[in-house]
Parts: structure tokens; sequence; C-alpha cells
């Protein structure tokens, strides 16, 4: 095929309309490159799902196709859904060191073999297929995050990942301004920005920031300092430990995934404390209260979390005692607030000082706001864009921001997970759809729980099952014994027997009805019994409980 | 007995340590007065359950000693647990006219009697046994609202209900400082202030500040305006007709609840609008788009709200097209935040330009923020204090504030549902506990519902439910028929055939167990089934279905 007629398509399978489960597919003719891989938390009506990943159908689909994985940082809504997509396909993944240390965790847990990760450094250049992909340093609240540049044969394209720029960054590594802007001299063809903040006006704090409120909370506290926040904050935990440092105080860690992290951070020299600073838990007892910090996940009211069982006086190694402050160095994510609420409240109860909330100093966020983001656009100068990372609205107001920059209209695409976007060196368009969606995992099960079970789950959630069992004759369609009713969920049913005897009696006058009426089918024997209980019991409590009847031949 | 001895219990029996289902008992020796009767929205992991109301137990024991109830104001979190408690007890209403012409809507709604309503109007004072109680005008997001003071052999309480300080209020009436100000020359033995805003600096805006911002939004309108917001907003409500006037636009009133308080409210005399300015929903299309203004209910993303059923182009009478604009002039209440963005993603989908948000100044909150409770604190002076009106942090954060104002430490008390506080004129002190707690209401159960039912649900919500039939000899248990196994909300049993299989075989190798080992107690063997097939799911799918084994006997 001649060179100027080969197309780029970008085809997003995840984390478009939506916050998490960010994937996306790079492809020119018959050669593909996945940015990222993530995993999404259910929504509340998702019952007793454990998590979502991306529907990877294309990908299976095309598997010979795939040139590598990249990735951009090592949160789970951009790693985690590579110990599944893995299984699938076996492709060569690349990221920076802490990404894939954080990774190699992951798929240790889940039995997948790490043989094929590849690890760069933040500025290298690799090619893959007829790709070349550059890794550019940015600052996100996890360490050795970066942006990618991506020259294909149709042009140049750049993907922020999640970024912000951070002039006083911790570690003293800035987003890579200048390599973004060199890009965008040379030519970009197509960014792809990060929207999270995008209805955010001004800019995000730096993190350092939040060192100076956790000295003045360090100053105040007389007891024992408890800080909870996200174990992939890398460079929060770095600055809990250099503020302790400072007060003269030891660290513990605790929590699965926080320990974790510090250790995989610690042994990669991302975190580093002077020695005899950090104590295991099981020795804080030989310290006393005020010589301590301990830091622990919790932060958003996980009920299983170390913070949420220390608050309810549940937790095996640490106990809150009046005196401790306890920092929650973190802001709910939607969803969360009750639950952080709660903590809170509990906290308060056993006598913390609890520091939390908006005001306090002590988080900022790892995303770009307006201004930074404008400012994204102004180094890039790209001809398209596509706002990426985001629920809808999110992705207008990128938009937006974008066309108030002077981009024209019709060079902005607000995508959706599945659509093909296809590219020219001058023209892009809308160019058909894949399989795209979600794929709901349920413990061991991928994919084994679809609409009907949630449909079934959402109604016995709400007003419970009954049960009602008879056994008939096969030959005569007489009732040999019950019906018998058994109910969860619906009724307290000790406090309830008059209802469960006449709905009991309902059953049975529907039986009579349906022998008198000579009624054979199962089926329809069933359904009679479903109707006429299903009417009582509306009539009586106003709720629809779900009906099974059940016939048992003999 | 003497005068001097006479004891003030305050005991409060909803409200406290959450936010919601407000209800406050005042009690001097053998007479009590009530304050509030509000319900709860129920917390999501109260699966089903409609809404939750204070435990009265205490007032059923006591019910002959009540005097009476007093309302603050017409919110459902003040005055929705009266349709459940007047049919317990039949003692006198009093509140401000629009407080009870809300009220006798939900009482006709429930089939209870209103002829026990006695309207008052801010500044009355009435006595009801040993109390006389005054109703006080303050500034809330419901027009008429009252604080109190509850003159009482003992000494001067004052309730601020729930309020703000709006000096440039939409009706021109101020929250009365005079009256909280000369109540504090006179000398307050203990006040009881709303705590909802503790925790945010500075003054609440005034609600006049939404019509600057409806404003700028209806000027820059080139199509239909929709404008959601609480129906019990009134004063928000007459923004919006004021608005519509000048920019001659008509108004046509969407939602159930919406279309009842706009009624009572125009006549009443709360709401006024020019002759032909309102016109019916099924008029509106009588008018081009840039003359309507719709105001409608589903500003928090309440999935059968008008507005949510618009966003998903499943309203009867309104669909969204490209032009229009929605305001929601409301922030989301904590847990709906995921709702509401799913809303207006939905509208941005259909083309509606949507303005939303903390910064667009379309919503102000209804309670004082920590510099006018510091100016009611100092008005008032009390002797005592009792933050009420929020959650356990909110209740904290206020009784801070008290002690930055000077107040000593132990005449501030955090109480909490169901604690006694006994006062006299000079001494405060906990006094025992009465009971307290919710009563949750499932469609037209109330209090049939209890933890038991509410586990089970959330068992059945998780990971959904397996039956096994099995049908028995009475005499020589043995199987006759069966076992069956049904399960709904576990896995999609079409794809899961193999493992359906496997399952029934477990459990037919656990009765041939039991037959074996003579195991003849129902019981037993149920048990035995149960763990069979408990186990063997688990190990395949890290899932605990509900198993429910039922024996039928023949």
């Amino acid at each position: 095929m001649a060179k100027g007629a080969q197309k780029l398509q970008i085809i997003p399978l995840g984390g478009l309309g939506e916050i998490g489960k960010n994937m996306t597919v790079i492809r020119v003719d018959d050669e593909i490159l996945v940015i990222d891989s993530g995993l999404m938390f259910p929504d509340e009506d998702m019952l007793g799902i454990d998590l979502v990943i991306p529907d990877i159908s294309y990908l299976i689909e095309n598997k010979d196709k795939i040139k590598a994985i990249v990735l951009t940082h090592g949160h789970e809504d951009h790693i985690g859904a590579l110990p599944y997509v893995l299984k699938k396909i076996n492709v060569p993944v690349y990221g920076t060191r802490l990404t894939l240390g954080i990774l190699e965790g992951r798929l240790k847990e889940n039995g997948v073999d790490s043989s094929n990760l590849h690890s760069v450094m933040q500025g290298d250049i690799i090619n893959v297929g007829c790709f070349s992909v550059g890794f550019i340093r940015v600052n996100h609240s996890i360490p050795d995050a970066v942006g990618l540049s991506i020259k294909t044969p149709v042009g140049m394209i750049v993907h922020t990942g999640d970024f912000k720029l951070d002039y006083t960054p911790i570690d003293g590594k800035m987003t890579d301004f200048r390599r973004f802007s060199d890009l965008g001299n040379r030519g970009v063809l197509v960014l792809m920005a990060d929207s999270t903040n995008s209805e955010r006006e001004g800019h995000t704090p730096s993190e350092r920031t939040v060192g100076a409120a956790f000295d003045r909370a360090f100053h105040n506290a007389r007891g024992r300092i408890i800080v909870a926040t996200f174990s992939s904050n890398v460079h929060r935990i770095q600055q809990v430990i250099d503020t302790a440092v400072r007060y003269k105080r030891h660290v513990a860690v605790l929590g699965r995934s926080m320990v974790n992290v510090v250790n995989i951070s610690l042994e990669l020299g991302y975190i580093t404390a002077p020695e005899g600073t950090i104590v295991d838990i099981d020795e804080i007892h030989n310290y006393r209260m005020e010589q301590m910090v301990i830091i622990t996940t919790g932060s958003q009211g996980e009920p299983m979390s170390a913070l949420t069982r220390m608050s309810m006086s549940d937790h095996r190694k640490v106990g809150i005692v009046p005196g401790d402050t306890v920092i929650i160095s973190a802001t709910p994510i939607p969803g969360n607030e009750k639950l952080v609420s709660k903590t809170i409240d509990n906290l308060m109860k056993l006598g913390a000082n609890v520091i939390y909330g908006r005001n306090q100093g002590i988080h900022v966020s790892g995303h770009a706001s307006r201004e930074e983001l404008k400012l994204m656009h102004n180094l890039v100068r790209p001809k398209f864009f596509i706002p990426v990372h985001g629920e809808y609205h999110h992705l207008v107001q990128h938009a937006r921001l974008a066309r108030e920059l002077g981009m024209p209209k019709e060079n902005i695409f607000i995508s959706e997970n599945g659509q093909i976007l296809e590219f020219t060196r001058d023209k892009g368009q809308v160019a058909g759809k894949v399989t795209a969606g979600m794929v709901m995992v349920d413990g061991l099960g991928v994919g084994d729980v679809g609409n009907i079970v949630l449909r079934d789950r959402r109604q016995l959630s709400q007003d419970g099952i009954l049960i009602v069992v008879v056994t008939m004759n096969k030959q005569t369609h007489r009732v040999v014994a019950g019906p018998d009713i058994v109910s969860r969920g619906f009724v307290y049913v000790r406090e309830s027997e008059a209802l469960m005897d006449e709905a009991t009696a309902r059953v049975q006058q529907a039986l009579d009805r349906c022998e008198d009426e000579k009624v054979k089918e199962w089926a329809a024997i069933k359904s009679n019994v479903r109707d006429a209980l299903g009417r009582y019991l509306f009539e009586k409590t106003r709720r629809r409980p779900m009906i099974l009847p059940i016939i048992m031949e003999v």
C-alpha cells in the first residue's frame, strides 16, 4: 500500500465516558499498539461485582497484529486489567520501572507469567512495528508516570497519560515541557489528553504544598500520628517519612497494599528513609506514642481497610486512643463520601483528633486543571484533539477548552468506547465501530455475570424472595406434599406469621383452582401460583419480592 | 414538687449523629413537648428500604404527657415522620402555614386525619402545658421557617431550627435577629443550633445571588430553559418565575412534588406570578421553545424523577432537543454524585447545554456557615449549648466553635439520640437513656424489616441464591425425587451448565453419605447439603451465594 494511502485508526476500548478502565488502540494497517489496560470499580448497581475490565474481543480477534502494550503509569485504572488481558493475548508490555514493579505483584497474585514485561526509562524511545514510542516524563500522583509520543507512518500522536504540571515536585523531576514543546514544533497530528480535572479552574497545587500541611499537623500533634492515603501515592508517603524524620518520629506501615507499594518503592529507590526510621508494625509498642507515625490504607473508608478497622476498634494491631492525630490525606472519590464520613465519626468518638476535608491542605489532585491543560495544548499545538480519561461532561468541558484556544470544532472529536476515529494527514473522521464494553469480574468468574443475573440480584436485594415448593404426582397432577413457602429477605417471619399463613392459603387456592380447571402444564400452574401470591403480597405490603414456584414430581 | 427542684430534660430522638429524622423531646416533670418529626432517606446498605423514621417507643409510653408537637419548617427531615407518628399518638401539631400546607398533603396521601393541626405565624407565642413556645422567623431554603424559644419552669431554651442569615432575602423577611438578641438579653439556659454547615468557613451566600446567575443563564439561552431544583425551595422557584417574566417567557411546572408545592405556595401566597405566566405542561407546545421555561424535579438524579426521565428520552411530555438549556440548581447530596453526573452526561448527549456545578452561582445552601453560627451564639449567649442536626463530625466542629467563643467545655454537650440531658438553672448532666433508634419503612411495612432481613438481602444481592429441593420419604428417609437445584442471581445458567451439573452431583453425594451414615434429622441433612455445595461453589467461583436446602416429605 502506498504510504500516502495509509490510515491511522484510534479506537478507545475504555476510559471515554467513564472514569477508569483506560485502554486505547492505535492501529495503522495491520499493526496495532495498545495504550494501557485498566480496570474500573463497579457502580453501586453492579451488585456483587468485584471489578470491571474492558471488553477486549477486538484485541482477541486481532491478536496477531498487536505489537505491544505500552503503559503510562502504575494506577489500577491503567494496569489493573492486565492480569486478565495477558491470559488472552501474549504480547510484550512496556512500562517504567515502578509501573512494572507494581504490575508484577498483580500478575503474581493472579498466577500470570511476567516474563514479557520490558522496562523503559522516562525519556526512552522504542520501536515496535511501524510505531516509534517515546516515554515522556509527567508529574502525577504516582512516580515514574509518562505521557507518550507515538510516531506513526501517518503522523505523530501525543498522549498525555494522566498528568499535572508540578513546578516543585518532590523528586525534583518536572513534567518534560521541552519534549512536549519539541513535539509541537515538529508537528503533532493528534493530541489525546487527560480530562479528569477539565472542570476545575486554575492550577492544581503542587504536591509539595501537602508537606507544609503535614508539618503544621505534626507540629501540633502531642500523641501518635496516623496518616491514611492512597498506597500508590509514593511522593505523599515520602513526605510523611520526611516530616516524621524532622519531628524525630519512627514510621510503621499498615495495610496490605500500602506495605506492598512501600516495599517495592524502597527496593527500587523511589522512597528513601534514614536507617532505623521505618519500623515493623509489631514493634510499635517499643516506642512511646509521640515517637510514632503510622502510614495506612483506608482513606476512602473502604470497609476492610486498616483505618476503617481501627475506627471500629476491630484492628488486631492498632487501637485508636485519645490523643491520636489521624490525617486523612485524600478526598473522597464520588460515591465514597458516606463511608469516609462514618470513618471520621468513629475515629472522633474514640477520641482521635481527625484532620480531614478540602480546606486543610492535606491533599492535592494528580490531574491538570484548566490552566495547565491550556499550557499543554499550547505546547503541543495538535491538528486534531481527542479528550480522553473522563465522563462525558469532562470530555465536553475539555473540548470547550480546546475551542476557546481557537481549535476548529471539526478538528475536535468527543469519541466513545469502541468508536473508530480514522485520520489521514489532513483529515479525521468517524469510521465505524468495534465491539467494546464492560466485562464484569465476580470472584473467579470473568464475564459470567451479565444483565439477567444482575437484574435478579437487584430484585432480590430490594424485596427478597419467596420460594413455593409443591410435590405433585406425575400422573394425577394432584398435590402430594406442600405447598411450603420459604422466604428470605422479605419480612421477619416470626413477626409476620399471619401474613405467611394467608399467603400459603392463597397458594393452596390457586392450586385448587388449577385442579378444578384441569390445568396440567407445570408452567401454567407455576404462573398461576406466582400471580396469585404476588398480587396478595403487593396488596398487603406494597413489595414485589421474587416469587419462585418449584414443583417436584413423584 | 418545689419549683426549684424541677428538672428540665432534653432528649433527642433523632437528628444527632446523622443528617435527617430530626426529633427532640423537651420534658419538665410530667409534661412533654416534641420538636419536629422528620424522616431520613436510607443508607445504601439498607436494601429495599423506602425511608427511615425515629423509634418513638418513648413517646408511645408517655403519650398522655405529650402536650404538643411543634414544627420548625416543612422539609421532609422535619415533618416526614408525622404520617406515622400521628397514627400512634394523637396530639396537637403547631406549625406555620406553609409547613402545615405541605404536611396536610403528606397526611392525606397516608390517610391520616389532619384536624389536629394548628397554624401559627412567625412571631407568635403559644402556651402548651408549662411551656411557652415562641416561633421566631429564620431564613432557610424553604419559606415560613422558624426557630423556637421555649420558656420552661427551669429556664429558656432556644432552638434555631435549620437556619441561615440572609441579609437580602427574596421575600424581604430576614431572620429575626432582634428576637434572638432579646432572648439573649433576658437569659438563655440552653441553645440548640443547626450544625449542618459547621465545617464551612465564612458566610453562606444570600439566596438572591442565585437570581443573578439565573439572569446570566437566561440572557445567554437561545432555546428552551429547564430548571431543576428542590421542590420545597419556594424562593428559588419564585426567582425562576421572576427571571422568566423579565425575559418574557412562560413557566410550566413538572414533577409530582414540584406541582404540589407550587400549587400550595400559589394558594397561600408564597409564590406570585403575573396572570398568564404559568401555563399547563400540556400547553407548552403552543409556545415556541424560546418562550418557555420548565421548572422540574430531578436535581439529585433521582431515577424516577422528571429530569432523569427526560435525560433518558423517557418522559411522556418533554423531550430534550439540541438548544435546550438545562440549569441544575442544586448540589448533589453526598451519595447522589454519580446519579447526577449520569443525568448531566445524558442531557449533554441529547444536545442540551447543561449549567451545573459549584462555581456557577446557581445554588446556595440553606444552612448557616461558621461566621453566621458565631453571630447566633453571640446573640443568644446561652449558659449551655447542644449542637444539633448533623453527623458526629458536624457536632464536634460546632462544639469547637462554641469553645473558640469562650464557652467552658463542661457547658457543651455533644449528645446522641436517646440520651437524656438534664438541666437545672445552673447545672447540666447526662442522666440516662431512653429507647431511640431507627425504624425502617418498606412499602406498607413499618418496622417489619430488621437486621436479619437486611442481612439476607445483602447476601442475596452479592452472590444470589441456590435452592436445593429434595423430596424424601417420611419413613424410610430415602430420596423420592430430586435433588433439583434452582439458582437466581448466581451465574448465567445457560453458560454454566457444567458447573450446575457438578453442583447437583455434589448434593447427590452428600445425600448418599447421609443415607450411608444413617443421618435422619432433616436439619442435619440440610446442613450437610449446604456445606458440601457451599464448599464446591466457593472453590470454583470464589462466591458465597445463599444456599437454601428444602426437604419435602411424602
